[in-house]
């Protein structure tokens, strides 16, 4: 074997173990007792040693040396294989292993204090944490990755990416977003609610429904249940959760087709990456920006709620329809909300730029985590008005502080700002995707994304698949005219 | 850290790990997509050997030989470290690797094949999985474990037994069972079989109840559903399964119920031996003890299938009771079947005899896998007086070959041996314990065994556990007497 292959094969096991912890992850959030979480720390600990060892293996030094790749995936898998070696072999593994068995016990006492609205309870646990993240980012950022810990932490989920350069995007993005969100909350016509019970079995079958729509493969995935939901997995075990609140259909409903667009990116990944650093989504923000086009752009449109409540008055007993314009501009509602995940479209990017500027500043240490619930609340009710009436509304809302993903949040508005490039070019190809939606098909979408995004995995970096994908470099713009051209015309302004 | 706490804490992480594989397995046979299966070989294969490598880490010879542990349980995990070291160390790495892969995958092929009774689907596979394991007995064998293969991979199941010792057994009990068989099948009178149909939700709501009974710990487990029930998991997280046949209600109770004794075991452990090579139970036919002296000596007594009875009213719609005799007749009714987890109590050890010899020669090579089905279908005709109507009800109904468990069988039978045994000492100091499981509470049954048995996890070797719970080492006569008399009294004899 050449040097090359030598280190793809060792790769090969290690991207394997990397999914058994994902497996284990998926486990912990869907299906594990709840007395196992001390002993289900443990074992995260020991695979992630294992994962760490093999990461940080000296051999792969020499590997990387020696090998020549013969074609563009081989030098990217290189490149890959390189900069996981470098970032890990800043963490010492004491850290590694430490910051695995912290952040797995803390996900379970973090839902404790999330059901029981006790930031007390969550606090020596976020502290735990930060500063086990702000240790690590530290380290990484010593060795040039990333200007400063933020910056390297970020740099795990969005490669190239920068707290300034996010802080800037989001800076030109907030003006129309604020603008517009003034504008449509102060409009004469103002959409109703969704009312309605829909039992749990109706939420479930209608949500398989859904991803159907989308194409999602049951053969080599499936449906759960959440507290949080996620999706897991790469290749051909690409699992997909969702949670169901009886009173909230929509909840569950796009809830499912957000996790169903980011199983169907690693679902549509080519087989030849399989088991190698090209086998899944290249970053957060582009996973993100298939969720969201999925959800939004697909979801939301108008074509799409269309067959949506038909299947509702299919699925849900006693359901009744009003006219289709009424429907859409329900399934749009914009209203002041605690919660970022049922967050509309405009929104939604308000509670990023939020938590972006907080964990700024929880990691460069100038907010303490006993100060966090005051800024959280104060910055809340500046940005939305609303005064936030109970922790579980506030900062014990999300999971990804309590398992370390700090740099994390900024991907999702940056997802939307591809998902928006990406739907703009998506639209001058596929002329007749409003008449496939309204007979809730949404493949041709996917099959468009597949062939643009989803197949090459990790083979360009970020930006750049999102640049070939749409014959232009990214930006805010073609996001920021669809949601005011969306918005305005259904809020009649 | 001295040699003995730096082998501990190595040993630490090795249970982590292998919990880890055991949850996989958990994950394979309950939840994965069946798209998955050949990635899952690949991961099955990776976390083997890894386990593989730290279980013939070479530093474990020098701790091995610095060690002095302080006291009896640091003597004894000491002495399975050893063994374990050893035992592994014989087998080649690419062996353990090749038999991890092909197991995993061979076992969607198995569930295909009987799905499909289609023999020729199963067969290359079950070549490859024979051929694999007897080089692995051969290899273990020409290293002193056993006296032959077969002997070699028994002692992985049951430490310490031998073929020729099972054989002698066997031969020991087979007259009484064969002549209670036909005294039983030959008699005036005939229970009637059970009627009637229950939901899929009414047996699951049953299963939690009858687990619940036994004092299962929900916090610590949960049930799922499996083609081939099993339990798998130490300490905190021990996962329990059954199936469900909805014309066939017994099927699922009695699998639950054994399952929870294979549960409570390893519930019942003594945290003090969490993560160590004694937290978990010390053989499999110590473990099937537990498993069948719960589903048949309580279970299926006359005290408990009255209360059974009584729950079957309350969640099976329109079920009607008979009197209470002629239900427990009902549940202990003997009848020649193909299927050994169905069987009755006299019956299963015929079916375990069989299997038996038909592996032994599958190891020794004077059978062939393709000879397999005629030589299963002519010896269960001989024995059971029944010609077999399709390979799921001959030679594909039974998971263990598939996943190499060859050796694995007669710690059937031994557990029952064993629960004839401890059933005979638990009684002596248990007056009152029917009365107790009249009232659907098995529980004081269970805090028994954890007592003498659950709590001491591995700490004592298979028989050493047995005779100190009893006062004196197992023999099968407590099983036939019991037999006897249960079945004499029921079949009036």
């Amino acid at each position: 074997m050449t040097a090359f292959e030598e280190l793809m094969a060792f790769s090969r096991d290690t991207e394997a173990l990397a999914q058994i912890a994902g497996r284990l992850g998926w486990d912990q959030e869907t299906m594990m007792p709840r007395g196992a979480a001390t002993q289900r720390g443990d074992e995260m600990a020991a695979i992630e040693a294992v994962l760490h060892a093999r990461r940080t293996d000296p051999r792969i030094a020499d590997w990387l040396e020696q090998a020549r790749p013969t074609d563009a995936a081989g030098r990217r898998a290189l490149e890959l294989i390189g900069r996981s070696y470098r970032r890990n072999a800043c963490i010492p593994p004491t850290l590694a292993t430490a910051i695995a068995r912290t952040t797995s016990v803390a996900q379970g006492i973090w839902a404790q204090a999330r059901a029981r609205d006790d930031v007390a309870h969550f606090l020596p646990t976020l502290e735990q944490v930060l500063a086990l993240k702000r240790e690590a980012g530290q380290a990484l950022s010593d060795s040039g990755f990333g200007a400063d810990a933020y910056d390297a932490l970020l740099d795990d989920y969005e490669p190239g990416a920068t707290a300034t350069g996010i802080a800037a995007m989001f800076d030109q993005m907030r003006p129309r977003l604020v603008a517009l969100r003034e504008r449509v909350l102060g409009a004469a016509f103002q959409p109703d609610a969704l009312h309605g019970r829909f039992p749990q079995a109706a939420q479930l079958a209608l949500a398989r429904e859904v991803a159907d729509a989308f194409g999602y493969d049951w053969n080599r995935g499936r449906l759960d249940l959440a507290v949080h939901p996620f999706s897991s997995g790469s290749g051909d075990d690409v699992r997909i959760t969702t949670r169901v609140d009886e009173n909230d259909l929509f909840n569950c409903l796009y809830s499912t087709i957000h996790e169903t667009g980011h199983g169907c990116y690693e679902q549509g990944v080519d087989p030849a990456h399989r088991s190698t650093p090209l086998g899944q989504g290249v970053s957060m923000g582009v996973h993100e920006s298939q969720s969201r086009i999925y959800e939004n752009q697909f979801g939301r449109s108008r074509p799409f709620t269309q067959w949506l409540c038909s299947r509702m008055q299919v699925h849900g007993d006693g359901f009744a329809a009003g006219a289709a314009d009424d429907f859409y501009a329900t399934v749009n509602r914009v209203r002041s909300g605690f919660i970022r995940t049922e967050a509309d479209e405009i929104h939604y990017n308000l509670h990023v730029m939020m938590r972006f500027d907080l964990e700024r500043a929880l990691i460069d240490g100038s907010l303490a985590p006993r100060d966090l619930e005051p800024a959280w609340n104060e910055r809340f009710e500046q940005d939305f008005g609303l005064a936030v009436d109970r922790p579980s509304h506030g900062m014990l809302q999300d999971v990804h502080w309590s398992v370390g993903l700090f740099g994390y949040f900024p991907t999702y508005t940056l997802g939307n700002v591809y998902a928006g490039c990406l739907h703009q070019a998506l639209r001058k190809d596929l002329p007749d995707l409003d008449a496939s939606l309204a007979a809730g098909v949404a493949r041709p979408a996917t099959d468009w994304l597949r062939e643009r995004v989803h197949q090459h995995g990790a083979l360009y970096r970020p930006a750049e698949v999102i640049e070939r994908a749409c014959g232009q470099a990214p930006t805010p713009e073609p996001l920021l005219d669809y949601l005011e051209a969306k918005f305005g015309q259904i809020y009649r302004l």
